[in-house]
């Protein structure tokens, strides 16, 4: 090996990376979503990180940013392989995942994926380009019923309200048939819609005088047909007053009123809920072509200009661009990095300790070195998590060990063949005679272990 | 958005994809080792899926194939940042990451890691270019315990043992510092180090002879040094006559004996597992040019050309390439893909349901669906997995669909106010009066919702 220059760590822009206690927090969080997946019975899946870039463009998502591989010792014949990307959502893989192992699956095939995604942007601070994202779809054969479009805010909802976030979190939803339809009714041209609604979009960031501003004097619309555009983006939180409240707006088609009865359909769904957890808001867009019906975002309604920590929605077309067959489907996703990391940010979390170990066993000698591994191994089948003192170091210097890294109890083996083990509760600072066999914390209420006992 | 072609989807050579039923195995198996690993008390991290290359390179790791990133809408000024690869393994992501948040670590730093690694290899049969890598490390200052070399096989093991494969697996253990001093000792160069040790490597799968004569044909050993060198990597198992072998050979110096004195070491705490599972053997050599001592490899005994399914060893220099500290370290890695993957092509895994749905409620009727959706949730509440059935269709089509997923209770919500719920166990065929608040499978022995009861 040669000597080179050292290099110096650091972070890389856009690439989150977590303490200790951080990451435990992260793991819980993400088991928690887990379970919550699996008891409304979705399965696990993972895809690859990568998909041939073929797939990825397959519906044409080409504003989204990319990274592709490349091999460091590649040779010149390796054209022959298709080029390979990092998937930037995991709702495309899972399209081509359905597609292709078609016949291994029972449909309504309900999944939930949590993997990490990647944006291949230029690094820009408080910009993620590696982050998870958690995930739950189904996709159906011919027909998927809205019930679908309904469960899917409500196990958002429900992991929200697990999180116990410090700031309220509101799930906003419209439907695409609405606001595509309305348009449409309003003469304006299938090639315009994209940036019309792009704008629209932009109503609750920069208010609805900027917007209409941008819809006149950068699309040309006519400020009647701005205004009347914008009069529809404005309807929010109409509840069961939503049909009116569109249709008062004067414009009436298939594609609108299906959106409507849509929508109505799923608010009504999920009119148990607390007032104000979902609302209706017309004025969302997202931004992936493949949407076609319900669309939905998660965000802090105090803070817009974050952004949504969660969305969704129906895309009907997206499996047909791989199989010839007619598959609906709907998904929601968590942006979990981006949720977990504002969380960090604002110094809302309190970590637990820096290691999951519940017991130090000291190791009182080398002579006894058998006696303390052996003592670890029994505390370890019982179910605690148990490190041994590594070196028959000072017995302060083992004490200090397990003070920095907060264990709760400190294991005594004998001393000398014949004496008894002792345990010490840490934080009660008592020390009394122990088996290992058969030792259980006294104070289950707040010990760590307790739901191992 | 424009028509194009239709994408086939299709696997891509080296990036393993599992069914739904056998992601969920995959998942208990990763649970497992993630609880044996916090037994143990190492706590988790995560690092970026990406090092700059810089940092990948700092040990001269120049024989990994890898991969690296190119945006695909990159701009000119691109190379403004340092590029972007995927790390080929955890161990020297670990060692960087301790390197940087040195100052918010504990020490000896024990941590585990299980993440996707990366090979950019050309295509090839049954050669992995994503997989899972379950890794165990410590990194401590200045001096690290040859406990801790003990503690690695031991955990590896342990998790072999959990797993309770229908293959033996065997813990194969060396020192690095044996092999060195002995060729030191026989007078070979260091520049022919690599090169002697990489054909030694060999021994198991292409023999005795084949190795001689590449040795003395291609390496230009003489005829009597290559014997000799042979002569230290037959043995194999010696246990407690290690010492005893080595030195018959007639070879001694100070680096030698140090290797022999540490594997001794090594082994004898390890003594009491059962005979054959981990034994010494001086033909093992591990590629990574940064091992320094201990070293080990895992494989299945009766099939040695299928290669190792673990492996590990003590490196002490490799976070010193990153920090001016001397901070020695040793890990494991168990190779879980490569070991998953042998077990589903080998046919020996029983995969359980297709989902984690445990209870299926049915939808009587439209009028019904609140009571169907409520019922669900106070299944869910009391800690079942639920699917509510998605639509009202036929009684009998939503039979259908349970059976077809091996849903092992179906729930019958009353057909009209007034009337009982009703519950059919599957397995058994029958079907009676139950309260959703209250209800318990019967059957607790066989029931896959024991764990939650």
């Amino acid at each position: 090996m040669g000597k080179q220059e050292k290099y110096k760590p650091k972070s890389i822009s856009g690439y989150p990376e977590w303490l200790p206690e951080q990451r435990a927090m992260e793991v819980r969080w993400m088991d928690m979503i887990r379970e919550t997946f699996e008891s409304y019975g979705y399965c696990n899946i993972e895809t690859p990180s990568v998909e041939e870039l073929d797939a990825l463009l397959a519906k044409g998502a080409t504003d989204k940013e990319i990274y592709t591989l490349t091999r460091l010792q590649a040779e010149e014949d390796d054209s022959s392989e298709a080029r390979l990307a990092l998937h930037f959502d995991l709702t495309v893989p899972f399209a081509r995942y359905t597609a292709q192992h078609f016949n291994d699956l029972i449909f309504p095939f309900k999944r939930y994926q949590m993997q990490r995604v990647w944006r291949g942007e230029r690094p820009q601070k408080g910009r993620f380009r590696e982050f998870y994202q958690c995930d739950i779809d189904v996709i159906n054969i011919d027909h998927l019923p809205l019930h679908f479009d309904a469960e899917m805010p409500l196990v958002m909802h429900e992991i929200y309200q697990k999180l116990d976030l410090p700031e309220k979190v509101q799930i906003r939803m419209s439907n695409r048939k609405i606001l595509i339809g309305y348009l449409q009714g309003l003469g304006i041209e299938d090639v315009q819609m994209t940036d019309v609604t792009r704008v629209l979009d932009k109503l609750e960031k920069i208010g609805e005088d900027a917007v209409a501003k941008e819809l006149v004097d950068e699309l040309g619309l006519s400020p009647d047909v701005a205004e009347k555009s914008l009069g529809l983006a404005k309807i929010k939180d109409a509840g069961e007053g939503l049909a009116d409240a569109v249709f008062a707006l004067g414009v009436r088609n298939e594609t609108l009123d299906e959106g409507v009865e849509e929508l109505s359909f799923v608010l009504k769904a999920l009119s148990h809920l607390p007032k104000g957890d979902v609302i209706d808001d017309l004025s969302i867009v997202r931004g992936l072509d493949y949407y076609t019906g319900t669309i939905l975002e998660a965000c802090f309604p105090h803070d817009p200009g974050f952004g949504s920590i969660g969305s969704g929605g129906r895309y009907d077309d997206l499996t047909g661009s791989f199989i010839n067959k007619n598959m609906p489907g709907i998904g929601v996703s968590i942006g979990l990095s981006r949720l977990f990391s504002r969380m960090i940010d604002k110094g809302y979390l309190e970590f637990d300790g820096f290691a999951p170990t519940e017991i130090l066993v000291v190791q009182p000698s080398d002579d006894q070195y058998a006696c303390a591994l052996e003592t670890g191994q029994i505390l370890r089948k019982r179910g605690f998590n148990v490190e041994v003192f590594h070196t028959a170091t000072k017995l302060k210097k083992q004490l200090a060990y397990a003070e920095k890294k907060k264990i709760p109890y400190i294991w005594f083996p004998p001393f000398a063949d014949g004496k008894p083990h002792e345990v010490k509760d840490m934080q009660a600072r008592e020390q009394c005679e122990a088996d290992p066999n058969t030792w259980s914390p006294e104070n289950n209420e707040k010990s760590p272990m307790q739901k191992k006992m």
